[in-house]
This record gives C-alpha cells, structure tokens and sequence, in this order.
C-alpha cells in the first residue's frame, strides 16, 4: 500500500491520469494545464474545476463567508483566464454541514455572485448537498477564446521574456498574518485580545479577497500579443516556472531585483524574520499571472500596466535558475503547497 | 435564521439563484434543468455537476470503491443524456481523508475510467486535495447536440404520451437490503455474519452499478424523434412527473399497471412488506429516462426496446395524478429524497 503523501498531489495526478486517451473530436487538450480545452467550430472553450474543503483550503476562524465564496469563484476565473480566455460560466456545488444557517450560505453565494459578476461570468448551474462533516465548494468554470487561440504551459521557447502582473508573496504574508492573530486568540493569554490588522489591509485583501487578472487577458487580446506559455500564480512562483520549464522543454533566468514585491509584504516579511525572496518566490495564492512572450513583442508590453519583465527563457541545459542581487545563480526548486503533506511536514 | 432543513433542497436553489440573468451570449439554459446549456455555433453544449459526500451519498460500508466511481461518473453521463446529448468530456474532483492509500484511489478512478469508456466520454482535467474529514467526489460531466436540440424540461404539452425506460424502483430496493444487512451485520447478534444476496444481484447491481441511458438518446437521434421534455429519474418517478408538469405548465396521467416493475424488485417489496406502487413512484437513483413525444411518434416509439409509455400530458388543471388499477386517481406529491432531511425525518 502506497501513502498518498509519499507521492504529493502532482505525482497522484500523473499516476491517475496517465493511461488517458482521449476519444472525442472535440477534446483537444485534457488533463495537465489550468484548464481542458474543448473546440467547437471557431471557438474554443477551456474549463477548470476546483474542490475546496473546510480545514484544508480555508480556515472559517478569519474568513468571511461572503470572502470565502468570493475567492473560491475567484480562484477558477484565474484559471480560466490563465489560458488566455474569457471567462463566461460557472458550476457552484457546496456541502453544508448542520450549522449552517440559510442565511450564511447565502452569503457565500453573495461573495461568489460578485467574483462572477466583476468577471462577467453567468452561474449557470450546481449542486446542494447536506454534509455531515465541513463545509464543501466545489466550482466549475468555462471560458471562450478564438480557435487555436488558447495558451498552455508548454510553449515557451528560448530567449522567450517572463512576465508577471501585480506584485508577488502578499496573499502569503496576509495568511502568516491571520494565522498568528489566530494563535493568539486561541491561546487565551490575552484577554479581551484583539487583533490589530491597521496598515495590513493590503497583505489581508491579498489572501482573503485575490482578484483574477480578467483585465490583462483583455489587454493582451487588444494589443494582440498572444503569449507563449502562461500559467497563474496559486502554488508559487518556483512551482509555476518550473511547470512552464518541464512543460515547454526549456529552461530559465529570473533575477531577484526584478520581482514585484509590495511594500508591505516586505514589512510584513520582516516582521516576521522571513525571507524576502523566498517568500515571493514560494508563498502562493497570488493568483497573479505569469507568461512568456517572444523577445520581439518587447516593446507592446511596455503599455501594460502592472506588468514586469522579470527574466527569460533559456535552453533546457541550462536549467531554471534565479540569479541573485550579487550575480549568484541559485537553482529554482518548487517548495509549493502540498495540501498532502501532513502538518509537522509543512 | 433559517435553518436550511426548513426550505429543503429545491427551496434553498430557488432562494440561492432567483436573482441570476444571463449576460453572455454563449448562454442559453442556466439553473433549473439537468443540464446547463451553452451555445457555440452549430453546437450546443450541455454541462451539470455532482457533489457526492460520504455518509449523504454513499457508505463505504457496503460500496465498493470501484462501484463508486462508477457510479459518481455514471449519474453525471445520466444528466447529460437527459438532456438529449451526447456526453463527452468529464472533469472529476477528488477529496481524500488520511485513511486511504494510493491503489484506493486508483480503485474509484478505475470505476470513473470504466463508466467513461462504456459512454465515450474523456476524462480531460479535475483536482485532487486532502481532506480532513471524509471522502469527497466532485464530478462535471460536458455533453454534445446539435444546436436547439438540447431536451428540456418544460416542453411537454397536452395529450403528449409519457414514455419511461427500463424499469423502476429497483435501486431503491436494492439500497434498503444494503441498509439491512448493515445494520445486522453492526448489531454483532450473528457471529460470522455473511449477508445473503443470492437471487438479489439484479436490485444490488441497480443500486450500485447504475448505467446511463446513452444507447437510448442514440436511437431517438437515429429515429429522428425529439421529445418535447425529458429529465433522468433520480429522485423517483413522482419527483421528476411533478418537475415536468410545473416547468411546462401542463399536468398528467400515469397509469398504475402501466408502471415498468422487474420481478426482483416486486419480491424484495414483498420481503419487506412494502408498497410496491410507491417504491416505483418515489424509489430514487434508477437513472431511468423520462421524456414526453408528441402522440404522432407513437409508432416509432414501437421499435425502442425497453421504453414503456405509462401515461400522458394533460392540461395544468387536471393536475398530476396517478390512475390506480381500480380506476381511481390519486394526487401524485413528491416524496423524492431529500438530503437535508434529518434522518429521523425520512
């Protein structure tokens, strides 16, 4: 018998999903991308499901319900919007265990109808489901893009620039940050405690309410760069470069000094006594998006607001590398979350 | 507050998707059918979504794992086919609690891969997690037909015939002698228990080991016949006749001893000293078809094997009721299964 955390969930996936043929006319990429892509006449059309439980993905303690359903809507739009598409539907399926009261789910359909409605994105369908354990979401979201038009992980090619939007490691500094307070709060040591979030809103919003990059797709789409590969950001910045690397057979340089990082995710970090660059390099959950474009399109990227080149690709030989402040290259390794590895490992 | 056992299921959706309009183009059908549907071009594009819960839907006690993925994928391939589609894309979620290993999973994917291939579906995307509580499957099941062929519910129209397959309540009787030799098998009265199925396969295969109808929306393309509503029946007949009449604004007549009933289920009922008429009426998870044709269709219903036509539409007045072998009628009232029932309460 094998332990699940022995393998991680990417290597489950590939034991699962490795005989997969695919049969129908219309399936036209299948499991290993953010999204399937399906193709219907002159579009195709990409989906992307995600499963998140109680305890495992979200912690009631410090989420909001409305947040809660915000960034469960959220999270799957990103990836829709990771295979250069626009997202149009959505699936919601929830689990509700007894506690619950009418009025609470309503809320998180209240933060999911938001994500969808800021996205343009119609829910189209679900499930409901008592559940005796935790709270369950389960959501399913499809986009459009022009035939052919969709961006996997495994185009990218040497010279290619790499691109991230936003800023990188807040969501993972906001989480620290709540789980602290929580700490804390459950300690009892303090009564009457209660936690001081001023001046942290930035690295908060981060984790509890993330938003999809719908605009630069848009952006993208009008200035008709299509990018080479693109993958969002929600395990980390390591862990996505290096999908894009095994992916497009390639390797990479990212330079330290080019990574976004906001000023208050390097206060944070300080606080904290963490690392900078670690921090933007594995914390997750940014749901920023990171692509590959040819070296000619340089100048076109120059328009896009919040958009840095932070390195570029190289032949495979060479690896995936960052190159640090002081010209030190240090190998990239994927340090991203493993929902599987037990809590002490973590 | 309101407790959510108040509303039930089909309240609770109300309440949660009154608001919704559509916005994109590309969507035509949102909540309230089987099936969502888009449209893309010449094509339109039909998509529901399962949660299954252990201990709400299914109990590992007696379900084997690759019985249950079977039946996960096979009640999405259900859906899609009451929508009068070709299934063909699967997306599968999977949440799993410490206890299991490696080759577990491998068992319920071996179960949602066999489902699969039976109905030519592929399996193109989905997620794995930890879970920290029991296991979870979340299933999104895609589908084909040509465009405004799509079945929905709300078609059916006065003296349209009313057409079921197979036969009904044999899941459901299947379901309560599982129940029963758990609860003597747990008692611990019979040292070396072993439960006794012999002459029981049909009604255990019924509740275990569903199948889709795929070979009926097969010949009803071939025959050139569209129903004018159709849906699967999953929550019992009565359920879906009532969802049938209320979404096309009609009401019906379904004949007694016209009712589809194998032996096995008829002699379990005896056993167990029940009502064989409301098992078949209100017995749930047979995954049958429902669908209504117009009264000009019906020679070329003759040739369809095992379609049985057990009534007709009438006009919203009349009401839906069922005409007894000795003539009279009887209101029929949905007692569909209901999840967020309390047990005591079912």
């Amino acid at each position: 018998m094998t332990q699940i955390q022995e393998l991680g969930e990417f290597r489950l996936i590939d034991a699962l999903t490795e005989c997969i043929e695919l049969q129908n006319e219309s399936s036209k990429v299948g499991v290993g991308d953010d999204c399937a892509v399906m193709n219907y006449g002159d579009k195709d059309v990409v989906a992307t499901t995600d499963l998140l439980l109680e305890g495992i993905h979200f912690d009631l303690t410090y989420t909001p319900l409305k947040h809660l359903g915000y960034k469960a809507a959220m999270v799957n739009i990103s990836d829709v919007c990771a295979m250069n598409a626009r997202p149009t539907q959505m699936l919601v399926s929830i689990g509700i265990s007894q506690r619950f009261h009418v009025e609470q789910i309503e809320e998180i359909y209240a933060g999911i109808y938001l994500a969808c409605e800021k996205a343009g994105v119609d829910v189209v369908g679900g499930d409901t489901s008592a559940s005796l354990t935790g709270l369950t979401i389960s959501i399913t979201c499809l986009g459009e893009v022009e035939k052919d038009r969709a961006v996997l992980r495994s185009g990218a090619k040497e010279t290619d620039l790499i691109c991230v939007t936003g800023d990188l490691g807040a969501a993972y500094m906001g989480l620290q940050l709540l789980e602290r307070e929580k700490r804390i709060f459950q300690s009892g040591q303090d009564e009457g405690f209660q936690p001081d979030f001023a001046g942290k809103e930035y690295i908060l919003e981060r984790q509890l309410k993330p938003e999809a990059c719908v605009d630069t797709i848009k952006y993208l789409r009008e200035k008709n760069i299509v990018p080479t590969a693109m993958m969002d950001v929600s395990d980390g910045l390591s862990s996505e470069l290096l999908h894009i690397c095994k992916a497009s057979g390639v390797g990479c340089r990212v330079y330290e000094d080019k990574l976004p990082i906001d000023y208050a995710t390097a206060s944070m970090c300080d606080e904290f006594n963490m690392n900078l660059t670690t921090v933007a390099l594995n914390g997750g959950e940014d749901y920023e998006l990171l692509f590959t474009v040819p070296l000619s399109e340089h100048e076109k990227l120059q328009g896009l607001e919040g958009v840095h080149i932070i390195g570029h690709i190289t032949e495979a030989n060479a690896g995936a590398a960052l190159v640090t402040r002081d010209g030190q290259e240090m190998k990239i390794t994927a340090q991203g979350w493993n929902a599987f590895k037990r809590e002490e490992e973590k």
